[in-house]
């Protein structure tokens, strides 16, 4: 089983492996990603994943064969499980509980040489449904607190499969950075009365200097503070707290925005690995907060990596400005 | 001139380069480390750096000229400047100031063959006195809050230049990671009145199962709750706030188990490329904090990125009992 531990100092939670961990030899060489070979996610063998969660298929076909063009399945090696009680306990100062929750994969489609950005606005709207259809699914675990949606493409951005796909890990804690999101946006709105995010997107629309693109429902934007050079943000334009809640056409203008904006990385950056993270409130906050959710997405375009780790502290080379300048100019019409 | 920007709603300030901002196409090839060809850093070449801050020389030789065994220089990229006055200002929702700061290289050796873990303990104990001597100067500028000192080792790890060197960033601003240490060891005190880290360190040399090594000022630890694989955290085993206040012998004695520390991690891990820091308490806080000072080792030893940066979630394949152990066993006596 593995365990949640929590730092005692500033209070962070990590997920340990301690169920078969990693030995210092499997650090040694990192394996080279296999191009061809064989792929369990392509379609044909459905077999060689965890039964399907979720498939989006044509009428008649059966569960776990060929026939979906979305399929969400239990990651094989989950960072947490679902079976159990959750269990909180101490050693002396330091506190942990088991590694309740769940970790699953979002196979985005059966092709194996396409790419999220390659699919059309109307699948990558399916892909966005299938993460909704999956929260409205776990948020009935009322051990969990937190799902988070993520990507990573690309090896150097930590894929391990090469098969586009994403992943969903539902916690019974919320992140350290959500949490100290939400935070953030309580204290403004105690002082100001106005959703924080809510007034960055009325300045920057008006400023125009950070914007990359927008659409009837979503901008895509540079953050004024950004980590990383080109690090790109799509917030939606009204004040909406949960991702599994849009209104009507909302997930169609998510696909087109988040299509545009990877189609606009991938041109001024000759297809960099990325990750992007959907930032929503937590699932069982029904009260609503004062998040205002959104995709950050991060090109990952530089190598340094433990000193930010260890101090929070972040050398950007690129202005955030120039960045939207360079995205904006790019001509997608031939893409 | 640089710029620090704070995020609007977590509080985090980053550095901006504004001057020579990286351009799309200055990320598309991660240039290769060139293996011998010149080195600014080696003896002899001592004209092509910026002239010398400080030099641990044989008597009798010149500033900038050959003869020394510690160096330190302004960075030739520096991050921040030390040059002006500090000015806050606004944009809208936005702050930001102009980034005055310091930014230092420390030359650990004029050999570039060798690594820091290559040094007798006597040279690197004057590695740490040349941070030490370096601390002592800056804090002399009121317009600075924090020194901020670390090693890139490797390219890996963020190093661009092969020769052994340690980096120094003086900050107006307390990085995020630490201020959050330094809260946490502060709530703790008020509840307990004791130091969290003193308490951590009294129960882990009782337990006995996280300590990798131990002498007479200093153990080297693998911390309850690690965001990686084999992170090692090396502390002074009396309350101490300031890496800059020690007492006779005590840099003796961090050299020796900070080489002894490097060596267990290189034998078991193939001489892995790697990060420290070392978290110490605000350079203007003379009142005594809580914060224990201490060093952050992290091994560059897996690739996920993005998805940690982004929620500050971490999943950590090896339990530290395990990677405790494993460097416990390591055998040094033939290093």
């Amino acid at each position: 089983m593995p365990e949640l531990r929590k730092d005692p100092i500033i209070g962070r939670w990590v997920i340990i492996s301690t169920e078969r961990g990693k030995r210092p030899s499997d650090f040694v060489i990192e394996p080279e990603k296999k191009k061809g070979g064989f792929c369990p996610f392509c379609e044909g063998n459905e077999d060689k994943t965890p039964p399907e969660v979720l498939a989006y298929r044509k009428p008649g076909t059966k569960p776990n064969k060929p026939g979906w063009w979305v399929r969400v399945v239990s990651n094989k090696y989950p960072a947490l499980r679902v079976e159990g009680e959750l269990f909180r306990r101490g050693e002396g100062i330091f506190d942990m509980m088991n590694g309740i929750g769940a970790h699953e994969v979002v196979i985005e489609t059966p092709e194996h040489d396409k790419d999220l950005v390659d699919l059309s606005v109307e699948h990558i709207e399916d892909v966005l449904w299938a993460f909704h259809d999956r929260i409205i699914d776990l948020k009935n675990d009322s051990r969990l607190k937190y799902i988070l949606i993520f990507k990573n493409h690309g090896s150097a951005a930590g894929a391990s499969l090469e098969h586009t796909h994403s992943q969903l890990i539902a916690t019974p804690i919320i992140p350290k950075r959500v949490a100290e999101e939400i935070e953030g946006a309580r204290r403004y709105y105690e002082y100001k009365e106005r959703c924080i995010y809510c007034d960055i997107i009325r300045q920057e629309r008006e400023a125009n200097k950070r914007l990359v693109v927008e659409n009837e429902a979503y901008i895509a934007w540079e953050p004024f503070a950004p980590r990383f050079p080109f690090e790109t943000w799509i917030l939606p334009k009204r004040h909406a707290i949960h991702f599994e809640e849009p209104k009507k056409d909302e997930y169609f203008y998510f696909a087109k925005i988040l299509k545009e904006t990877l189609q606009r990385l991938n041109k001024a950056l000759s297809h960099p690995p990325y990750n992007f993270i959907i930032h929503n409130s937590p699932i069982q906050d029904d009260k609503g907060g004062e998040l205002h959710w959104h995709m950050e997405i991060i090109p990952k375009l530089t190598k340094v990596a433990g000193f930010e780790w260890g101090s929070g502290f972040y050398i950007n080379p690129t202005p955030p400005e120039d960045a939207a300048n360079f995205l904006r100019e790019i001509n997608i019409s031939d893409v």
